[in-house]
């Protein structure tokens, strides 16, 4: 059942859908500083990743490599990070986040303080549409 | 291979072995602040989820699943956290955390500036012996 006030469940959370199935969407964050940073958004208010059956755990799963792989193709980070958190909004979403040695916490998790002021890496042109075809092409 | 000044090649890094098998280790940290926070450790110097072949990515994945059921079964948290960074020390390692409304950080992530001093909250009586019988059960 969708719950009033969260924004996974209105669709108000900020991306740009880049894949998406019955179950669950990719959205990429397209103005963050942590470059090429996607959330993989379970559809349903879902609290907790062990919440789900065998099947649905597995498409999850999937979609995470499928993401993590396309980022590594497309952008070469440094590192990639994943984490499911979803402390404050508990609403199953996944943050993958590229990590390059310079970012403004490297190598420090994202959510510390930062280290240094806002880096001037961007997204390259046309990414959003290099990562839907390179989403579409594993999944 | 392993790699020379990594705590996770050398066993250095700190926590009890509450599950193994020849490709990773569930260790406890029993004196974190965040009470029942584990560690999934792969044995391999491997750097990202997406370098490990398909099998292996099941294997970590079905371990971080019945390690999250174990603590939930066990400690009753509040919400579950679950990330792989390693930016500081790229071996594949995954943080599987319970958090509890009144944590140090909640509803923050466990990275982030504190919210308020160390809770009272300790780990039950023979949690660890608990934990190991739990795991095993289910892997």
């Amino acid at each position: 059942m969708p719950q009033a006030e969260c924004p996974y469940c209105d669709g108000s959370a900020p991306g740009r859908v880049v894949w998406s199935s019955p179950r669950c969407r990719v959205l990429l964050i397209e103005d963050s500083p942590f470059v090429g940073l996607c959330r993989v958004v379970w559809s349903g208010h879902v609290k907790e990743l062990t919440d789900l059956p065998q099947d649905d755990r597995a498409h999850v799963f999937e979609v995470l490599c499928a993401t993590e792989t396309a980022l590594r193709e497309l952008l070469s980070p440094d590192k990639m990070n994943i984490a499911a958190l979803g402390t404050a909004m508990p609403h199953l979403h996944w943050h993958v986040v590229p990590r390059y040695a310079g970012d403004t916490h490297f190598p420090e998790p994202i959510w510390s303080t930062p280290l240094r002021d806002v880096t001037e890496r961007k997204l390259p042109h046309g990414f959003a549409e290099d990562l839907v075809v390179a989403l579409r092409s594993r999944l």
